[in-house]
């Protein structure tokens, strides 16, 4: 099934908005098998609105409109796409009553142009807005099927997930499917992972593999085309395996995993605590970590010493070590850790210091220069890094290598103490 | 001049990149007068670009690409155009040279389809890409110009910025000019600004003014046509007078001005240090400020009390206090700056204490509750908001908030110091 999808608005075409809707219905619709060829913007005139669905349904099978269903005169898509359809605007009472009762909650006053939001176009199929007053809609006409979708993204996508897609989903059965996988991987740059799997990437067919950097992540998604649902996870599972052979050691979580919550969870596993002492992330990695619903379980408290006098001061950091190695050195992350997991009493204690530049850089120590460093019941551990970009792209890389390096050595804990309550166990046998 | 902006690459029908090309684009071409009426995306397939760049040349005078000019065989758009047009590609030996220089300071290999690069449209200008392989291209064919830019966002900015927009300026002279000019506000919300606007908004014609909320801000922006920059310059004065008049007490910068960075400038200015005691922020004040470069001038650290004991242990807040109030109160907020100020040794100290949910919230205290106070030499006074949102969204709106309280209390505190120096030198004048 060829589909277009036409994005209407005149702040898109003013570059004021970023058209997410069609990166996001461009997403959904591959992963159902849907070949999106082609994607057109333009305004709220009718003229050039009327010839652009003319040669969208010319060359697609499935057009798919954005936008321009509210209640002012310059919303036109409905009443367009009857008038290519050769069809009457009727009132549906369902969606009258529907769009009255949302706005009296609201306590807004309705006005006379909301009834032209209940106007549905004869024969059409409704697919319905709970959270607002443009329904979207289905008319099938000829080879073509016009779907109108609501302009607010919130919108749109409530009306895909709820009906359009199980619409689509039932409409074109046997149409095949589209699966993908994402793999997270940290610890490794994108160039080394595409080295590591180059010869997967070269024979590659069905899955495919590709390969992003995203956020301070790096992804490896497979994406699987089948009959079925189930024969497609069978494609991506024996990939996977595959991938995973090679770069398993990489990979921290799956497809919707963000670090701060796979930290988390692996915290509260194992019941423990953690602190921050931030000196060049500022507040990043324990503001990412807070992005987290509930994570005030396992997060305690944090230390930003952007000033010498801070670490000296709040988190105990030496004051002849910091004078003799530098704020940027291993001593002085290391005894950021120690000092921030006794301040703050917790079982792990992780500094950050480092220079995001642009200024203060030396030929010794260059922007871009992070000491890393973990504290804990079993000791203590410092990692050195160098990273590329911008401030704030400095700041986003520490901030992940700082919570991968505490989950790294949460894992390599319960690993050993695992081992060791094993060992003990023989010893106990014997 | 009507535009058509054609973005081709299989990538964006996928979903997996955002179009940020197309707005970018559309942003700068409508503030030179150009009129971007359509945008399309297609794919990497010869027969649907052909046919897409042929509408394209029908409908609009300026015709432009982005992508496709890379060295792979998928890399189609510049062959497409040259036979549109009826011309051939011709080895561009400046452009080889330029290629050639710039993979060997990168000591990358130059395979041979980088030759393919090299080659350009009989008659067409080039646009020199000083960063990357593939030039710029213009070529005229009858009433249209086509323009090929560069795929990678930023290649796509640096030929734009240095070859294309001064060349399209003086190629269409005379052609007129939009700009723009935006109202930062805080304080306030949308639609209080609407209403506060409501009349101006009504009359407004020439410069136009739209409202929007963005990032935790409420930017109010005046776009003048005129035949010359100052001519518009003139324009949108007259009408932000108009405008400051009414609102001008919200207004804290202009155009790219973050908040960060207008504290930041004032506590400089003032030669004032500051610290963060965040609870439910979670670290995103401090992260926020420290994205600003220098920051560590007026910074001096944070504490990210999340827990009771934290905020007992590092930044003294009495235990029956917070026993009695909960963490949540503004008795508990104003100790928290207090006691922030006095363990980080700063000029002020500023807290936030609220509940960012989604869990946590009662009848009194409701999810979006939350508390800044701030303590100065002067004393100390709270805030107390109640943001609606999701979690990561009342974290964003207290942080502004944080930072803008903090703005006023030093502009405050700056009139007042004026003011006492004014009637002490009336004083001294008797």
């Amino acid at each position: 099934m060829k589909v277009e999808v036409i994005t209407t608005g005149t702040e898109l075409l003013l570059g004021e908005i970023i058209n997410t809707n069609f990166t996001y219905l461009a997403q959904e619709l591959n992963a159902r098998g849907f070949d999106v060829l082609y994607q057109t913007t333009v305004g709220d005139n009718p003229e050039r609105m009327e010839d652009v669905l003319k040669i969208a349904a010319s060359r697609a099978d499935i057009v798919i409109t954005s936008g321009g269903l509210g209640p002012t005169r310059g919303d036109i898509t409905k009443e367009l796409v009857a008038k290519y359809c050769g069809v009457d605007l009727l009132m549906d009472l369902a969606v009258w009553s529907h769009i009255h009762t949302l706005l009296s909650k609201r306590n807004i006053c309705i006005a006379e142009n909301n009834d032209k939001q209940a106007m549905v176009p004869s024969g059409a199929i409704v697919l319905h807005n709970e959270v607002g007053t443009a329904p979207g809609l289905v008319l099938e006409h000829g080879k073509n099927m016009f779907v109108m979708l609501p302009g607010p993204p919130f919108e749109l996508k409530y009306v895909c997930e709820h009906e359009l897609f199980p619409f689509l989903e039932k409409r074109f059965a046997g149409n095949g499917i589209i699966k993908s996988h994402t793999l997270k991987l940290r610890g490794i740059g994108e160039s080394n992972v595409a080295e590591l799997l180059d010869d997967i990437i070269t024979h590659q067919s069905n899955p495919t593999i590709a390969l992003y950097a995203r956020h301070g992540d790096i992804l490896v998604r497979l994406t699987a085309k089948a009959a079925t649902a189930e024969e497609a996870d069978e494609l991506i599972a024996g990939m996977q395996e595959k991938v995973e052979t090679v770069i398993g050691s990489y990979v921290y979580g799956y497809d919707e995993d963000t670090l701060p919550e796979v930290l988390g969870k692996e915290l509260l596993a194992q019941q423990k605590t953690i602190a921050f002492a931030e000196s060049c992330t500022g507040g990043l990695v324990s503001s990412l970590m807070t992005d987290v619903p509930g994570s005030s379980e396992y997060l305690m408290g944090s230390v930003i010493s952007y000033t010498n006098e801070v670490k000296k001061q709040v988190i105990h950091v030496n004051k002849t070590l910091l004078d003799k190695k530098g704020a940027v050195s291993e001593e002085v992350a290391l005894e950021m850790a120690r000092g921030v997991r006794e301040v703050i009493g917790a079982d792990l204690g992780v500094s950050v210091t480092g220079l995001a530049g642009p200024g203060g850089g030396t030929r010794r120590k260059p922007v871009g220069l992070v000491y890393i460093a973990v504290a804990d019941e079993y000791g203590e551990a410092c990692r050195k890094f160098n990273f590329a970009g911008a401030r704030t792209q400095i700041k986003l890389r520490a901030a992940m290598a700082a919570l991968g390096f505490a989950l790294d050595r949460l894992k390599e804990n319960c690993i050993e103490k695992k081992s060791e309550e094993i060992s003990n166990d023989h010893e106990a046998d014997r």
